[in-house]
Parts: C-alpha cells; structure tokens; sequence
C-alpha cells in the first residue's frame, strides 16, 4: 500500500484500552477500522459506542484479507503467536505494526518469520492510564503524548512513512524514529525503570496509615506503582539486560547521594540538586 | 492565649511561597495579620495584594509584642536564631510554631531556650510547589493536602488545640498530631526519600534529548527533581540519621526487584506488583 488515504482499511487486533483508543481516534478520523477481539462482549460495546465499523471474535482470511494495515495491541508474546498462524490470511502489501513497549526482543524475530510480500514496522505509543480495558478508551491520551517509531534495515520508506503518519492522525504530538535497540534503552530508563522505582517504594512499608501524612510527591512518583502485573513482567523480561544496566546506573546515583549525606558533604549534595534541577527544566518547556 | 478568635493577632515571619500563602488564608478568614521580611518590596508587595494588615522590615518591640501567634516560615537555622535574638520581645502566652519538613532536630532545642511564658510548637504543613516567593503565594495549595501538629511533653493541651485550629483555619483537609521523631521518620520517608530518588534520577543522564521519548510516569516521577538546593540539604542534613536508614530500606527492595529479574523469577516480581498496586489504592481512596 501506498500513504494513507480515507479508502485505507484499519484492523485493531485487539481492543484493551489502547487498541480502543486507536479505534475510536482513527473512526473519528474517516478511516474504516475493524477489529478482532476475544470476547463478543467486546465488539458489542465497540461498535455500539461507534468505535469500529464492524469486528469479529473469529479469525479468517475473509476477514483479515480485507486490511491494508494491522496494528496489534495485544501483550507481545501473544500478538507474536498470532501473525504465525495467521498472517497466511493478511493481504500482499499490508503493513503491521504494533503497540508494545519493547522492541529488540521481538520486531527482528516478527521480521525474520514473516512471509513475503507483507512488512512489519514496530511503534510505541507512549500513553496510557492506570485503568484497563474498552470501556475506558479514550483518544485524548495521545493528545500530548510522544509516538516512537522502531525501524529496521528491514523496512522501507514506505511503511516508515505510512507508519508516522498513523502516527499523526492518531493525534501524537511528536513522532520519532528509533532504532530498536535506542527505542529499549530509552524505555529502559524512562519507563520501566521508573515503574521498578515506584514498585520498590511501595514494597518497603504498609502504607494504609501514610495516607494522612502523604504529600503530593509521594503521591506523584507512585501513581505508576498500580501496575497490571502480566503485562509489566513480561515486557522487563523482554528487556532484561537493558533494564538492569538502567537499574544498576540509578543505584549507582543514589548511592552516590547516600554517600554525601553520610559523609555531610553538603557541597557535593547541592550540586546533585543543581544539575537534577537544570535537567528537569527540559521536561517543563513543551 | 486561648483558642483562636477574631481578635487573635498572628505574625507570619519569613514572607516566601508557604509565609504568604499563610497569610493569604489567614487574613481571608479575617484575623489581623502582620509580617516580618528581610525586603521592603516583600511587605509592599504582601500589602498591595492584601495578604497582610502591615508588616516591617526591621525587628522590634513595638512591633513583635503586638501578636499572639507567631508563624515561622524561614528555613530552619535562620529561624531558630531569630527566636534566640527577639524573644525578649515577644509577649506573655504567645504561642509559636512553624512549617519546617523536619521537627526532632529543632524543637527540642528552641523548646529548652525559650523564656518563661511563650511557647514552641512545631507544625508541618506539608503543601508546597515547585516556584518561590510571595509573588506565588496561593491559599488554595493547602485545600487537599496534609497538616501535622508535632508536639512534646512542654507543650499544653491549649497550645495543641490552637495549632489545630490553626490547621483547620488555613483550610487543611486533614490536621494530625505526631511526635517529633515519628514526624521526621515519616516524612524521611515519604518525602525526603522521595525528593532523593527523584534527584539520582535526574542525575542519570543528559536529558535533553530525552523529551521527546517521555511519557507521563518519568515526567510524574520527577516532577519535584526541581529543588531548592540550599533548603533541601538543610532539611536532609537537619534528618540525616533518619533519611539515611529510609534510604537504606529502599535501597533493600530495589535491589530485591533487581535480583528477581536478573534470576528471571517472575512469580516473585509479579507479587511485588501486586502488593504495590494493593498499596497505592489507599491513596486514591480520599
């Protein structure tokens, strides 16, 4: 397939709170977007808020054959099973993609199975919200959210571009490109440390009665610590060495700032605080 | 003095983001409010605005003796000296209290110099922001959050019942007492291990580039990594046993989330996903 235009078929294979977000931003934008979920329940709720133009809970050719695009929001191990049984059934020229927050450990492998004449480009959205689940998708997450696009020698300029534009018409407010293994590094130290960090905390101490006394940076820096367990395990395990390296660089700096308060190296501790201070006033600015 | 009225007079010493919004909240719900500030455009500005009746730049009798309360919004060296210097002129059944993050360090020791008949009690509004100074004062900062009164075997039951109503009146949604050491054990944890962490991790990386690859929990996490140096190392200095063994018990449970994804132990990593997301729902609950 060539760009994206308004005869472009969309197929959300899929549809937890992200992959119902996709649906409900790109129906709003023209395009026609079905969907394979698992549960009937599923579809019933989607097509009846107006979020897909049909879906369906058994896999065929007759269906998937009609798609120009598929994107997978699924947990990835399972998403990977699916295009080997089934991308038989996927059109010549169709273009897959992907939702999933690790990349090294699985686009090469989706690439490198794939049958001839369909492409695989992996992106991430990086938005969310604590809550699961249809019910609770919400195309607004995108609105000041980042969109990473993982391509390899693989890929042509076509499906990058292709890719970037869903992007855009998802409503992303930037669209990037990485290499998976930058893309793994990257998530390793912004996302996934970040939930180890805020899972750590609230493995220290029974917190019912903290609740009194809690302020709101308590508040902030745990509010990832809710976490689908399944799905956050199985992505670290997906990208373990990274993340440990990323785990092993933060210890290092804490210890680091133990260090100058054991040792009352106030000096030392303020300039720790200086840079921490300059470095966060990037985040402010956009 | 005995509990809080119309025609209590309270002086707010130190006019900075937490002094002025005391002073805001105070002179709404009607009380005379007066002021002590290094700069005279400080009281000027406080006085345009009407956060105070009046207030001086210089430190004297006529003035100091006039109040019955008396707020220390300073950082905590500078004030301790100030009551050592101008208690002389302070009157008869004054009450005294503060907001500093950190309590078993000072007020033992103004409680041993204080004179016969005016009274320390430490307070904790724990409400803040990441800006400074008068000019952003904002009474609505304490509307959800947390005020702790932490009083010690000097203090009467008349001045805990003022520094609560005082809590009350700032318009505090929760007023709780603690002693002193549990305080500083509390909030070593809750917030200067938390401003510790956000810290080391803005000391990772060079973050410029790291922008456009956020999502929301690094930007949460690190929200208060923007620090006032010369305040925060007092206050970690002024708690340093305490935020040491916090820092240690963290220290514990990262290292153990560490070693079950280097061992590939998921069952144990999904359970401690699980006690973290069970804890962090109190604090959605209010």
């Amino acid at each position: 397939m060539n760009k994206l235009n308004k005869d472009t078929k969309i197929l959300i294979v899929g549809l937890g709170l992200i992959g119902g977000s996709y649906a409900e931003a790109l129906t709003d934008k023209g395009y026609e977007v079905g969907a394979v979920a698992r549960r009937k329940e599923t579809i019933d709720y989607a097509l009846e808020k107006g979020l897909i133009a049909h879906g369906t809970t058994k896999v065929d050719k007759e269906y998937v054959s009609k798609f120009d695009i598929i994107v997978f929001a699924l947990y990835p191990k399972i998403f990977v099973e699916w295009i080997r049984e089934n991308q038989e059934y996927i059109k010549d020229g169709a273009i897959l993609t992907d939702v999933t927050g690790v990349k090294t450990s699985i686009v090469y492998d989706i690439q490198a199975m794939l049958k001839e004449g369909i492409e695989f480009i992996g992106a991430h959205p990086m938005a969310g919200k604590e809550v699961y689940g249809v019910e609770n998708s919400d195309k607004r997450i995108f609105e000041n959210a980042n969109y990473i696009v993982t391509p390899t020698d693989k890929n042509t300029k076509n499906a990058i571009d292709v890719c970037k534009e869903l992007g855009y018409e998802l409503g992303f407010k930037t669209v990037t490109e990485l290499s998976p293994e930058s893309h793994d590094e990257m998530i390793g130290f912004l996302s996934q440390l970040t939930h180890c960090i805020a899972v750590s905390l609230m493995c220290c101490k029974e917190s019912e009665r903290l609740v009194d006394y809690t302020g709101d940076s308590f508040r902030d820096l745990t509010r990832i610590a809710k976490i689908n367990d399944a799905m956050w395990s199985e992505l670290f395990m997906l990208n373990r060495e990274e993340l440990l390296s990323q785990m092993e660089l933060f210890s290092e700096k804490f210890t680091e700032l133990k260090e100058t308060l054991k040792n009352g190296d106030t000096e030392k501790m303020r300039e720790m605080m200086r840079i921490s201070t300059e470095r966060r006033k990037y985040f402010d600015k956009r």
